[in-house]
């Protein structure tokens, strides 16, 4: 067996797949790249854990997890006769496998935290680019096919769309981690039912109840996992601890912190000032930075910054109250009123220790790329008209929910 | 260790849930009974595996993980505060265990086809009573819960409602074994959830989406799973041999048969020649009886008994055409002409080889036993009416397809 | 998508694998075929279902869930640069699928008993060659691999050796069934430690372990289940149950039965009066008429066959002792005429109800076709000769038991 | 239902085993200490998600996973007539709770790092004990048996011995989220066969191979998890990080660190200096401190510091050669010559850069606290000596194998 062989065919363990195959030597470097590697310091869900305490998986893994399944699907639609190029599906295997490398420290927690109204999207595109450089073009066609301007759009589908493999992983992850079997999807069925029509992804008409059951999997994870009120809560609790980190540094109080943190606690990075040092300093944030300096913030002099701090690592977590109404003036003013009384806060500080907001959660979104189904004479319907799923219809209104959180007693 | 002890904790493997514990003694001595034993040799899913080879799962199986089930509502219930004794635990574990003893060969296919206009809920009753008079009455109160005669209405409903004990072993035992895995329940989260008020079972809110998990799975089991239209065309094809079969013996014609199979042929049962005798003898009836049977079958003169038992050992299935509405006079006709002048049939032979129907879908049905969410302040609401729920609604609306099968070629 | 396309891709759902992919045409035809099709009646484990009430699959699941894992090992070993062509690969798919189909009724608990002195796998070869003529020479090469005359011996390995196919799909697959966990192999991993030295099968240095574990997983599934104590004493009473019905046939004696078990009843068949018509005559037999036979015998005149038929229907089974060293002539004695006192027995009854032998367990055997580990310096050594596995040495010698079986009180 | 006792059923979501109840509010108000908390942030296998991506879960998990196997344990011991009192169930319920609570950054990796030859056990005893004073002295009886001074001894061998839950729990989920199913073992099944004789924890006769399944899980754990060769440069480079941190902060060189971190780079803690403050110190270190200033080190001004903290970091680990003999001294001064050479490295810095050491894998230690079966007749022996178990008596030996590792290129 040629020494060449064995490395490139690198297996990973994976609780969820068994093993998953490392495709070539290409995508081997780029996962062996800093700016990779650091997503083994990035949690997936964020902050959950901390009411799902299995769920400490990383967006390192979740990305391998989408090239394994990028992978299958590729391998069924060449089965069933649709054209893909080695090429093309290198391009496809990179631009999963670097579609998230643009997270921040607890993903979405703190995103436009430190780089300021630039999607995560937008930071994974930059270090493609930056990538790209390295690798003498070779991440040229990821990128064109990354921000859909590849003229095979099923492909871009396959990265980006109501049934990509970046859902049907995170939502078959999230839900082995968190120990939520009622969220678990058929990832497997669902890219078996995959064909490709009019350069349109579509799925064949007998996976019709597996793309239903997905939808449901989906609203179910949002409600009970993903906009779980604890983890909420917690996530809104980091928001409101790096924000007051952030003005206080910009009024010149050193706070403890990892150089890199430092770097954008005083110099908020935004569209203008943000060059290839910026992204490189980006490359060396993660969620230690973030939790390392909380624990040193417990004991810093400014009260309200050490009180969030201790609070988010002690875990005693404010209340949240959830309706299916917003919130009116009046009531926000009561509840404000009376935390400031009987806590004897200063205004400055109630926005530190009550606040509220909206969420929502639409399963299925009819109107953007929406999940098309092939019936065996080649017609297509959207998912919602097919006649018996009136269920999907009303999965596809998005319901939104209003929160606040206030201190306990 | 005791002798007594140890015997007393007997415990079966089972690969859904691990282990299954006997709760005791007389649960055990009534497992034992031949009567219980029958249950081995009749096949949970009737002939689903010829659509999925891993549905080989039996009666005995399913009845004894219902036990179970009941053995952790049981235990839930009390933890709540619900008083429970030990007589009527006994008496709920006895009703489970026993809910099915009365199905015939091949559950639910042959249903009505030995026993004229007796539901297998009926004959399961038999049993108990017969049972109950070897047993000297230990069975009262079981039977009294199984009639629904009993005044604690909540543990019938353990035993029979849209959340009993029985669809939450099924649904996550023929998921498993098909692997079907988009029909897997969450059974041990459901019964954590339950609660009893006013006499009623409930789930509590933090519930709701597991009711709902729950109830799209069960649709998605019987569009995939139980009307699958192989294995639908299937139990059709065992009817109309059986069918075949009683005619045949009624003109008395001598079919190759077990005795038993023979004096049900020869003699079909009904509420008024119903005695012990034919009770005893009924269950010696499993599914050994018909295969054995129709095997020989295919080598009897009978044309149409051959060729439809042929048809079934070799798994030469008729072809199944479904649609959303009804078949006009029309359409039938023209298939049957087509039929007839192709392979030749007289006009009653058609009847055995072209035959339509209609199949029905109900996920949740809230007209009757409906599933009612408690709230923390202690009031209740039918899970339809919870707000964000249009889609159980939805999905409480009865879904009708229509089939017609007929030879291929 | 062609309809062509999608015929070939035949799916199956495994609980296991998940899916199972028919590879092409002529796998589908064969499974399509009545001999194969008949071993979806009969059982993997024989009577185990006995003791693990989940035990219900057949023959047919597992052989085609070795198909599987050979479409594994095949894409693995040309991945590592080992040529296999697309002749030879799908010789290996038919011989996997068909290395069992001369099974009879039961498996392994009645063989020798209508074909005497002919091994399920001489009657496998039988039927190829007879399904070798009606396919037109398309199975050569894979008789010729089954035989093991092929010049390439890795590829007669891959389907008969201590690691082929079938062992790591029923051990897999049995362990699943009954939940006896500790029995599970993970034979994705050890698949995909395969590697061609030398022409033999060989298991790359990291894989050692996979393999240690390999073989103590199967003196398990030797010690807890196929060995189980009831499920043995079960099978002997079958045997036992046979043996007296061929023996009254013989004597002219009508016993019910269908008519293909009637023709074996009546002439034992062997070496000499083996014809294509007793094959075809074979090829109708399954669990099916045994069972339906056993329960008419119930009601026959001969008590032997009486009391041994309701035995084993109601699961009223004998008691088994299990010793360590051969029971002594004098202690047989004894027990013998203890029941023959108690019971009332003839001699000759005697020989039914009370009998005794020797259950062998040898996890690896070194002597034939042992276990080569392969080295990054190229290198072999048999697996039990690396350092530090004394145990599995331990584990290849071969332990013997002895029990007998004698009726209850 | 009260609004106390659904609180006091508070449900925690397991991958694992499915739910874990927490026994009782005493229960929850110790996992809810920030003592406890903290193990949120220590990662139960250290370094190992180097290599195994799955690998994030923590001692936090694991403790409360120990907590529900120990729950188990108690209600079939009780069973089986053993009797535990309401006290002594919740005493070991806190003593498995609390076992690993002393454990420091990345577990085993740093031990004694921070304090010096204090093993784990005898500062999570520290913590008992100042919990204790919290708590008014409820965890008295906790600490008792947890330091195997309460009279009934097997209590004490439930949290600490050969088959204690912390073992039970930990192989089972080290190999779950590993992925190395070959690890896997049957923790249910094995607590179903404890039973107490003479005041010692024993197995019934029946699961004598689920324990030889155990130990061999082990074994395997071993060699491929817990000593993996990455797995163990890793580990060993982050202590020579640590070590180097803490020789420049003793020369006065203030490193960037958080202040309780610093506070140990700067007086390391030994049995002399150890106070209440320092355990105080200590309960707010984790994995966060030590990560954060590892990429803070990577541009200090210490070459040797920065070198080994870059490569941590990127994960461009050191080359590691594993043999089963010791190295000679002239193997390892050729290496350190080749080293020195090409890296013109000074002497000083060879010691950060070339180290070797042994591993040791004893699967089971037949001299202290051994496992005991016991037969039907109440006779017990040890598991090595029941005949079959030559291979039991084979893992017993301990097997030494010695690494070097030493930069790459």
């Amino acid at each position: 067996m040629s020494e060449k062989k064995t490395n490139k065919l690198k297996i990973l363990n994976d609780p969820i797949y068994g093993f998953i195959t490392i495709p070539n030597i290409l995508i081997y470097n780029l996962i062996e790249h800093p700016y990779f590697q650091r997503l083994r310091r990035i949690a997936q869900m964020g902050l959950s854990y901390l009411v799902y305490p299995g769920a400490h998986h990383t967006r390192y893994h979740h990305a391998i997890g989408s090239v394994h399944l990028m992978q299958k699907a590729v391998r069924i639609l060449k089965f069933k006769g649709v054209e893909i190029s080695e090429e093309e599906a290198t391009a496809v295997y990179i631009a999963i496998l670097l579609h998230d490398i643009g997270h921040g420290p607890f993903s979405h927690a703190l995103e436009g935290q430190f780089m300021k109204e630039i999607s995560h999207e937008n930071i994974s595109l930059l270090f493609m680019e930056a990538l790209n450089s390295e690798f003498e073009g070779q991440l040229s066609l990821a990128i064109e096919i990354f921000k859909g301007d590849y003229h095979r759009k099923f492909l871009h589908q396959l990265i980006s769309s109501q049934l990509d493999m970046d859902r049907l992983d995170y939502l078959k992850r999230d839900s082995f981690y968190t120990g939520v079997s009622e969220g678990t999807i058929n990832s497997e069925r669902l890219i078996t039912m995959l064909y490709v029509k009019n350069d349109n992804l579509v799925v064949e008409e007998k996976g019709i109840y597996s793309v239903e059951s997905f939808i449901v999997s989906r609203r179910i994870m949002y409600w009970q996992v993903y906009l779980h009120k604890t983890a909420l809560v917690a996530e809104k609790l980091l928001e409101k601890i790096l924000k007051r980190a952030q003005e206080l540094s910009l009024l010149g109080i050193n706070l403890p912190a990892t150089k890199t943190l430092s770097v954008f606690l005083k110099q908020p990075v935004n569209e203008d000032n943000l060059t290839l040092e910026t992204l490189k300093e980006f490359s060396k944030l993660d969620d230690y930075d973030i939790l390392a300096a909380i624990k040193d913030w417990i004991s810093v002099d400014d009260k309200i910054l050490s009180k969030l701090s201790k609070s988010l690592i002690n875990r005693i977590l404010p209340k949240v109250m959830i309706q299916n109404e917003p919130f009116t003036e009046n009531q926000l003013l009561t509840i404000k009123q009376q935390v400031k009384e009987k806590l004897n806060y200063s205004d400055a500080e109630l926005d530190y220790f009550v606040y509220h907001g909206e969420i929502c959660n639409q399963a299925y979104d009819s109107t953007k790329n929406n999940i098309q189904i092939i019936y065996k004479d080649g017609s297509l319907k959207d998912v919602t008209e097919a006649s018996d799923h009136l269920n999907i219809l009303a999965l596809s209104n998005p319901v939104y929910k209003y929160y606040i959180c206030y201190p306990k007693k």
